[in-house]
């Protein structure tokens, strides 16, 4: 930070449409970048050691110290599975083998398409990483439903029931609005 | 442009680590920017008119020439459902309506995830958008398989047949390496 009141701040900061283009976008005034802002993509799994669930409680914002699933941002260069594999060892030091596509969830409100697997813990070895509290393997009626960090680890684990029903699976997407719960 | 050669490039052009960051990201030497990149979403639909599927000929780069699925980049603040139907309005004029999830594609190689919906027209009438040379309503057997502008493209017609058939249907993903037909 200068003392100079009048300088411009810098990085893409103003909204402008850019020329040739139809939405408007951050342009830094400075040099001229156009930042194209995208969707992103999160990636996650339900992960099952015989009967009981993985979850981890939340050491960062947003919502720290309530409970999750395994999930993150999508790297580059990597698969959704991969992605999901990654992100459970690294908030869970948990090996997992991926079994199926479990479901595709918009969040258009943030812009985030959610994709989760179901998977099976390789051992019962877990950890809290970095991003977790705490590390859990769960029966069904212990998980804690008031103190998950997102509706969409609420679908997950629904739909998870109806992926290990005898019936045939289809991928689920979002659930009826009325049946979100609600988060702070 | 100017005359002074000595002047720093503009932009996030420069790799390096940011300070409290693992992995290298495209910096701007000149305002401190630091370019995130993610993987982007692609969404598109296998759309039917009776037992016809909805091909457009591509007006652009890459591929110029070649035929393809309406698809394209997600917008922010979008479904990966409405973005499907835009990319049907905006490439082939066609208003569409969403039937199910058809299939979730990974393309590591270029960081994008693919996503399908199948889809049925409102309408027979189509007409090439801005991106289209061409549009056409074509009949299984005269869709033009050596003429295909992608590998994914090829996926999801042919996962559509399995959709569509009286089995119960599972959402699909990348098909072994061997299946993947080679394109330039």
């Amino acid at each position: 930070m200068t003392s100079d009141n009048t300088a411009r701040p810098t990085g893409p900061t103003v909204l402008k449409v850019p020329e040739g283009d139809t939405l408007e976008r951050l342009v830094c005034e400075t040099c001229g970048f156009i930042h194209y802002k995208n969707p992103v993509v999160v990636v996650g799994s339900v992960c099952v050691w015989r009967d009981k669930f993985l979850l981890c409680r939340r050491a960062i914002d947003p919502r720290r110290g309530f409970w999750t699933l395994p999930a993150g941002y999508l790297e580059l260069g990597e698969s959704t599975a991969e992605g999901a594999a990654r992100e459970a060892w690294e908030e869970a030091c948990a090996k997992i083998e991926i079994e199926a596509l479990l479901a595709v969830y918009d969040i258009p409100r943030i812009s985030q398409v959610q994709i989760f697997y179901a998977a099976r813990l390789a051992t019962p070895d877990i950890a809290p990483g970095e991003e977790s509290l705490e590390t859990r393997l769960m029966d069904w009626a212990d998980i804690p439903w008031d103190d998950l960090a997102f509706p969409s680890v609420h679908w997950a684990l629904h739909d998870h029931r109806a992926y290990s029903s005898p019936s045939p699976y289809t991928v689920r997407g979002n659930p009826d609005p009325d049946m979100i719960p609600r988060t702070p």
